[in-house]
């Protein structure tokens, strides 16, 4: 099971980082194997036709549809903004979204979220569904959403919550027996 | 009656900049002065909470924000990309969300979209119209929505088929009149 | 300016219909004239082609309509289920939306829910506001959500929080500012 | 493989019925056991909350769940009204959502549509969509988008174009892939 992880928010301190990082923790303490990689380094411009013309999809793109394509499932940990997807984040899929090969069609997908506000980054989950399910993906019905993230790790980066962690780990578990199954 | 007006598209001769130019002049007709932005040359920076942190919201941003503040509306017309918004309007709904003062607070839009295919770029635009409304802009419910774009404009930039062009211009017509409304 | 209102629950003790009665109070001070409809005695049966075809559009229906359409805009208190919206409120649009004349075109109109939740019923306003606008209705962008609900009202059905209140009263009084300025 | 179809029209000479019958058919000739249940004869009321105090989910809710529990999957063919859920489709689900045992959880499903319109009911099945991956369905990324329906079927009820028969046959085929994966 080689999975990929993908934070979506630039920021470095980001509590979208850190919850990814747990459930990558979680993913690879059940087995799977998996990679992060960081919008930051990619560096993708803004999709722009002009450029896609002149010079293709940018050679980092094509090396993140490798790392998807080769991959059974990705996780998403990514803030709404404006209850909706990060440019950074919705840049990537347009990017990928003109690659012959579809690398996202049929993998299984975990999308979660952190937020400082009382709900969690549902709405915006919601919004990166709809991209992400026209490309193929096959979304995890449920969507792990970490409310007032701001005061919900400790300086170690583990939930203060106990509660909250099984959550999370049950999450985890629950999209891997799925993606083993879609793997088989 | 001061409006701004924004492609959502980057690449030059984008269906949607000649659909957005019919629009305008047909504002322009009925009295409006109208100033087209070009997130190409506002050139932001994909939103990154530590470049905030360190420098601000981008001066280009602000600039934006400022004619936006000082307009009585807003013309968009945007592609569609994976049946939502293009990350570089996105972006830039982004940044200007992160301004003190609100720009699109109470601001009548109207939204358009030019696209390739048999439906329009309706389903993006409906995508848009969350961040927008989130933002406490007055939307216009009617969108305008350009199907098969590649064989709609003739050389000369204008609607080949006559009852389109005149149901724009209804559409831009009944926008300015609400707009006009919301000013008074 | 005369308003519809609509709870969009049937149960009698909703606290949609409470939040709802509060809203047309307010709207009644500042000098409105309110009729709240009831969804339970419009007593629609659910839409079906072959009642259409059989016998048209209930009356029920088409006396709503008729007060729609002669009203400046129109109040919906409605929870959310399963994050989108109750059936019985999607029946009474599907319904209306089948009569020439479109009630709900050029209408005003506020966005209002109740939730047991922390995060208020706001999701599925969201997607009341599709088939909504789709009709021509010019929703009001902020939407008034009330959280906890079991929690907020006192036995006169009065908010228990005076902040709430006050931002209750604020917002009607600011859809009433716009729905005068769109009626004049 | 055990199925269930649901058609989300009442109406006896609905388009969405006759798709689904065609997917069923196909879907049977794949080895699967289909069965059809028919909106208009659960002939459920509005949900009502003062309803189910009195008198709990309805009898035929209780069944339906029944069978779906039983089941490996669903599909259903729906129409889509004002771009959104047909209140009766959007009934059975938010009764069906109140029961213990939650029927919908872990059930792969293929949402299909017909519609009159050249853009098929897709917009619908997108709000379809949310509820039902709200009660943890498994939902196949891609969506059957039937457009014209007027003209699509043949008196024999048969698709009068070659080439969709063939992609319906294609997107049952995958879907059943999948749905025997996550049973296996």
């Amino acid at each position: 099971m080689q999975l990929v992880a993908i934070p979506g928010a630039l920021r470095t301190a980001s509590t979208n980082r850190k919850l990814l990082r747990l459930a990558v923790r979680h993913a690879e303490g059940a087995g799977a194997k998996v990679e992060t990689v960081d919008l930051r380094e990619l560096a993708l411009p803004l999709y722009d036709g002009d450029v896609e013309a002149a010079s293709g999809v940018p050679e980092a793109a094509k090396a993140f549809a490798a790392k998807l394509s080769a991959a059974d499932g990705f996780l998403i940990a990514s803030p709404e903004y404006n209850f909706s997807v990060p440019a950074a984040l919705k840049n990537l899929i347009d990017w990928t979204s003109r690659l012959r090969g579809q690398p996202w069609r049929g993998k299984p997908g975990l999308l979660m979220s952190a937020s400082l506000s009382l709900v969690g980054g549902n709405r915006g989950l919601w919004h990166l569904r709809v991209p992400l399910e026209v490309l193929g993906a096959q979304l995890h019905p449920d969507m792990f959403s970490l409310a007032k993230s701001h005061e919900a790790f400790d300086d170690a980066g583990e939930l203060v919550d106990a509660s909250l962690a099984k959550r999370l780990a049950a999450a985890v578990d629950d999209f891997l027996r799925i993606a083993r199954a879609l793997k088989a």
